[in-house]
C-alpha cells in the first residue's frame, strides 16, 4: 500500500492498476511459418481524483520510481482539468465470490516451438488431405495476463490467467481461382488446442466450397454459427445492454427491463466463470467482485450491464463489468464473456432436417449497424447450402434485418457451444431461423 | 558481432535488427487532458537465412540471452519452410552518405508535463479566442528511436531520432449542432511545437465553418492543401511507385520509366533528409544506405523503389528503401519522406485569384482508392468555398478521377510546403487544379 499511500499525498481517492503480459505467438502465410515472437509488457495506469477532477497516466513499467512520477503527472493532469460533478466515488473494499479456478502454468512457460509444431502438423495434415487445399494464413500462440488492483478504499486484488488459441484460414485452388477462405479456430485456457478438430471441420467445409451454388431464394431456414452470431451480436445486442448507453438514452432497451424482448428460447448471461471461459475473473479492472450477470431469461431483458462510474450516476452500481482501455488509461462498459445458453438438438441434427436452406459461418460488413436501432445488413459469406439434410456446395447472400425481429423469433438452439474471442468474448450456440427473408448478391 | 557470429552457426545469412522507442504523449478529449503517458519498448527482429530457408522471430527485448533463443527459434522456424528460389542475399556493407543531422537530446528527456502546459496553453487560447469553440481532440508528444541494423555481411549501423508533434481538432457550437471539425498539426525534430500557428490556422478555419454553403456547382477551380493531398497519394500513387508492385505487374506506371506521367510542374522524390523531415535516417531497416531517390522530375517518371529483396530480384538493386513491419518481423517498400517541390507563388495569392472556386482541407474515403490504377472516389470534407479571393463558407462535394489525371493537369503549386505524418510521410505544397469536376453531396 505503499504507492496508495504516496499517492494520497496528490488526491482524494486513487487508483493504481498494474499489468504484466507475456505473449507467444506464430503466424503462418501461404503454407510457412512466416515469423514467430515473444512479447512482453509492462503497464501500471493510475487514475486519481482530487475535488472531483480526474488525472489519469500510463506508463509501460511497473517500476516505483516511475510509478510515484507517473502518480505526480497524473496530479498535474487532474489540477489542469475541470471538475466533473457527475463523479460520485471509487469502489469500496469488495467480498470476491470467485470460484476457484487454477491458472494453467504451463501456458506461462510455453515456447514458440511448441506452437510452430502444431502448425506445422495442422499445415501438413491440411494439405496431405486435400492436394487443392492451401493454409492462406493463420496462427496460433498463448497468452499470460498477472494483473493487480490497488484503490485507496481498500481493494488489493491479484489475479494471473492464461489461454491459448489457434486458427487457420484455408482456400482451396480451382484453376486459376480460389475458393472463398474457411476459418476454424480453437481458444482454451488450457496447452490441448485441437488441431484435429481445426483441421476437419475446415477441409469438411471445403469440400463444398469447391462447389459455387448461386442463390436466388429470397426465403429460407437458415442457421446462423456460432462466430457469425458473435459477429452480429457485437455491433448490434451487445452496445444496447451497455448502462452508459441508458444514461445517455442511446439504446432501444433503455426503459424495456422486465419486458419480454427476445424469443423465449433465448437466456443470455455474463459469465466469466463458465466452463469454456478463458478469463475466469475474480475482479474486473477496478477491483469490483465479478459476478454472473442474467441479462435476458427466456427472452425478458434483466437489465444493463455497469462499471464503476456509469452505476454510480444511475444509483444501480456497478455489475462489476469496468474493462480498461489500455490507449487512453479509461474505463468503459465490458461484456465478460456473453453466455448464450444451448438448446437440446445437436447441430448435425439441425441441419439434417433442413429441406433447402442455409447455413452461415460468418458475415462481413457486420461493423456498419446501427447500435442505436439494431438494424443490420451484412452479406453471409462463407455460407452454405443445404438440401435434403446435407450441405451441397457455397454461396453467399445478403441479409438484413434487425437484431430483435430476428431473435425475436428462433426455431431451435444447438446442444453445442463455441468460445468466441475474435468478436467481444463469448460462448455462443448454433441458432436456426424459419423462413428468413435473404437477398441475393450481384457477384 | 558476438551474436552475429553465434547466429552463423545456425544460418547461411543472418539479421539483427535492435529497436528502442521512448513515446510521450498527451491526450486531449472535450477540452480537458483525457490522459499522459510514457511508453517505452525495446524490440529485436532475427531474420536468418539457411539454404535460401528463411527464419524470422521477434521479441520485446534486447537481453543477450533473449536474442540468442530467439536465434535458435528463427532457425526451427526457417527449416520448417520451403525453399524461397527468388532469395539472393542479404545486402551487402554499405558506404553511408547521409549529412550531419544532430539528434536533439532534448526530446530524449522531454516529460509529459511539457507537452501538458503546451496543450492547456492551446485550450485556453481558442476558448478565449472563440466563445463557441472546443476543442474536441487533440495530443501532444515526444518519441525517440534508436535503431542498430546487424548482419553477417558486415553491417553495422547504429541511428537515433527524436521528433515532436501536437495537433488539435476543434469544432465550433451552433445551437444544438456543431460545425465541421477543423484541424491542424505541427510535427518537428525539435521542442519547438507552434502551438500558436495551430490555434491560429484553426480558428481562422473555424470563422468560416459556422457558415455551411451548399454546393450545386458541378466545376471549379480547386485548391488541395497538404494534408488531403497527402492522403489522396498515400492510396494512389505511393503504391504505385512500390518496386514490388513492379514485379508482380500490378502498377499503371510498370512499363513507364522515362516517360511523361505528371505535369511538367510537378517534380516528386523521396529525400529522408530535406530540411523539415522527422525522420533524417542514414541507413534503413536493412542497413542499406539512405539516399534522395528522384521519381518524378517536371512529370517524367524516373523509377521505383526497392528493397534489398524485390531489388535484388528486379536486378535494380535496394533504393534504400526497405521498412520493417514490426507486427510480423517483414521487410516491405516504403517512402521515407515523399517530397512535392514547391512553386513560386504564395498561398494567399492562389486563394486571392479564384474567383469562384474551392479550398479542400481533408479527404474522406481515400483508403478505397484504386491503387492499380490511380482512380478514386472521395468527399472532399472540411473543405471551404471561395469567392472573389476569399473564404466564405464551408461546404463539402465529392471528387471522383483518376490521380494522373489530375496531376496531369496542375495549374499552380504554392512556395509553402507543409510536413506530413499522418498518411505516409512527407512534405507537400498545396495544389490548384482550374476547372475540376465535383459533385454536390446530399446530406
Amino acid at each position: 500500500m505503499n504507492l496508495i499511500n504516496y499517492g494520497e499525498r496528490f488526491f482524494d481517492e486513487l487508483e493504481i492498476a498494474k499489468y504484466r503480459r507475456k505473449e507467444v505467438s506464430v503466424d503462418v502465410e501461404l503454407n510457412q511459418i512466416s515469423m514467430s515472437s515473444v512479447g512482453y509488457r509492462a503497464l501500471t495506469v493510475i487514475r486519481g481524483i482530487k475535488d472531483k477532477k480526474i488525472g489519469i497516466f500510463i506508463v509501460d513499467s511497473d517500476d516505483e520510481g516511475e510509478i510515484k512520477r507517473g502518480i505526480e503527472q497524473a496530479a498535474k493532469n487532474a489540477m489542469a482539468n475541470e471538475r466533473d460533478e457527475k463523479w460520485v466515488e471509487l469502489p469500496k473494499e469488495q467480498k470476491y465470490n470467485a470460484p476457484e479456478i487454477e491458472s494453467n502454468y504451463e501456458i506461462k512457460d510455453a515456447s514458440p516451438d511448441f506452437f510452430v509444431n502444431l502448425l506445422n502438423d495442422a499445415i501438413k495434415d491440411v494439405r496431405t488431405r486435400d492436394k487443392r487445399a492451401m493454409v492462406a494464413g493463420g496462427a496460433a500462440g498463448g497468452s499470460w495476463l498477472e494483473m493487480r488492483i490497488l484503490n485507496s478504499h481498500g481493494i488489493d486484488i491479484m489475479q494471473e490467467f492464461g489461454s491459448t488459441f489457434m486458427y487457420l484460414y484455408v482456400a482451396g485452388r480451382m484453376g486459376n481461382s480460389v475458393t472463398p477462405g474457411i476459418m476454424d479456430f480453437d481458444v482454451r485456457r488450457d496447452m490441448n488446442l485441437d488441431k484435429n478438430f481445426i483441421v476437419s471441420s475446415i477441409l469438411e467445409k471445403l469440400k463444398y466450397a469447391y462447389t459455387m451454388k448461386k442463390s436466388n431464394k429470397t426465403e429460407g431456414n437458415v442457421i446462423i454459427e456460432p462466430l457469425a452470431l458473435a459477429e452480429l451480436l457485437y455491433f448490434t445486442l451487445i452496445p444496447a445492454i451497455n448502462g452508459e448507453r441508458k444514461v445517455k438514452n442511446t439504446t432501444p432497451l433503455s426503459d424495456k427491463v422486465g419486458q419480454k424482448i427476445l424469443d423465449e428460447k433465448i437466456t443470455i448471461y455474463d459469465d466469466p466463470w463458465h466452463p469454456i471461459s478463458t478469463n475466469p475473473i475474480i475482479a474486473d479492472d477496478e477491483g469490483v467482485a465479478a459476478r454472473v450477470n442474467k441479462i435476458f431469461e427466456k427472452g425478458i431483458f434483466k437489465g444493463f450491464l455497469w462499471d464503476n462510474y456509469w452505476g454510480n450516476i444511475s444509483g444501480e452500481g456497478s455489475t462489476g463489468n469496468g474493462t480498461r482501455n489500455f490507449s487512453t488509461g479509461g474505463i468503459g462498459i465490458g461484456v465478460h464473456n456473453l453466455v448464450i445458453e444451448s438448446g437440446n438438438k445437436e447441430k448435425e441434427k439441425l441441419i439434417g432436417e433442413i429441406k433447402d436452406g442455409f447455413l452461415i459461418s460468418g458475415f462481413q460488413g457486420a461493423h456498419s449497424s446501427n447500435p442505436d436501432t439494431g438494424d443490420f445488413s451484412v452479406v453471409a459469406n462463407p455460407a452454405f447450402k443445404i438440401e435434403d439434410g446435407k450441405l451441397v456446395g457455397s454461396t453467399v447472400f445478403m441479409l438484413s434485418g434487425n437484431v430483435y425481429s430476428l431473435l425475436g423469433n428462433v426455431a431451435d438452439i444447438s446442444r453445442e457451444q463455441r468460445k468466441i474471442v475474435v468478436m467481444g468474448n463469448g460462448v455462443m450456440p448454433d441458432m436456426l431461423f424459419e423462413n428468413l427473408k435473404i437477398a441475393p448478391v450481384s457477384r
